[in-house]
């Protein structure tokens, strides 16, 4: 199951990317995908209260990778983090399927909140480089969020958002 | 002495974090707080004008932790580092007590300075992930800067800024 | 011809940089001179068809410097990459001489063109922290682009922009 699902993220990193040739590339070359299975490892153990443990692997995978996921986080299918340099995603992010993460994003908290205090992304959500989305809010499907934003509302379905703060420039 | 402000750091980090459960977490788990360790050497051996050792110390804490904290940077208590990737913080950069700095922070220069480089952080600051705050400039107590803003004036004590370039939002 | 290269890369990072005494701190700790060794090594690789070793030599790079560069990338004489977290550097991009780079610089891609996909940044181009130059485009001669700006069309020669997306402020 964790096998197929990692080969599905490894092809489709393969499918995405004009500068990867071939699954052996996505599999061997790839920060972004090495994360997924340190992620998928630290969530299994998170989830069975080996909480330390858990996050012993998340930080030993931001050491090889540069990559900082929270082994609380929920991760959808096929996500594709492309490059993945200075990614952090806290301990209640959730991300739903089909989604691509640039370098440099942060699916942070404010510090107002208490229980989830991260965003959530719906399916096929694009994150443009350095873009940072903080606080418990939602990300509709289909959205696309400009390089460099900073995103701290609710975003519907269909749109394209850019801006600090955010604004929607297209439907 | 060291052992002390460094078991105060750790304290810090664990009464500050909702993710950070207890103090062996911050020990063990955090590169905020790893790097803390590799400055205070390096600082150390900078003040005794062993510059290369310090500088070689530094560079592997950088490695280690992927925050590059230059030697001569002179930091107070209880500074809490967060996530912490990315973050570049300069040779005369200055930063008081009890301030806390998210990850892709800058404190840098513009090239236009000779000797006082680098911002100084009065007490309290908080700089939001991916802030830049840039030149000899002094930000003052209790001062919060938004996430992706870029710092180019000095600010008074007690106020909110945010933007680029940033702008006081709330006082 | 490489060592000399090298040689002029590293006397560059001295004579530009007030924290760098002497030339054997550029060369034995700064990690943007070191990615420029296992660019060079890369690229000559990629040259002769041999991709995935080029691939892989420019990822392990990255785990050393935290600093990314695709073997494609073209690079001039005397770049300069100070600090460099975070970097990320497209295959199509193209580098003329003496320009310098800041940290979590991107010279990256926007999904929408096939063949050119990155920027080419012509001679003497200063590009500022965080900032992030997408698609393929030209950046003129002696062109400073601000920190955390994001570039999207053609910048003529001998101007500074900043902004996001950036305006010309200067000529």
């Amino acid at each position: 199951m964790v096998i197929k699902e990692l080969y599905e993220d490894a092809k489709n990193i393969k499918d995405k990317d004009p500068a990867c040739s071939n699954i052996f590339y996505a599999i061997l070359l790839y920060p972004g995908f090495h994360i997924l299975i340190f992620h998928r490892i630290a969530h299994f153990l998170y989830n069975h209260k080996l909480k330390f443990l858990a996050r012993f692997i998340s930080q030993f995978g931001r050491l090889c990778t540069g990559i900082e996921i929270h082994p609380g986080a929920q991760i959808g299918r096929r996500l594709f983090i492309d490059h993945g340099a200075g990614i952090v995603i806290g301990e209640t992010a959730k991300i739903g399927d089909d989604c691509t993460i640039y370098h440099s994003v942060t699916l942070g908290g404010t510090g107002k909140d208490k229980v989830k205090r991260h965003p959530t992304l719906a399916n096929n959500v694009m994150v443009g480089c350095g873009a940072k989305i903080l606080g418990p809010i939602h990300i509709g499907n289909n959205v696309k969020i400009g390089a460099m934003s900073v995103v701290l509302k609710d975003v519907e379905d269909n749109v394209t958002v850019v801006g600090i703060p955010s604004k929607v420039v297209k439907k």
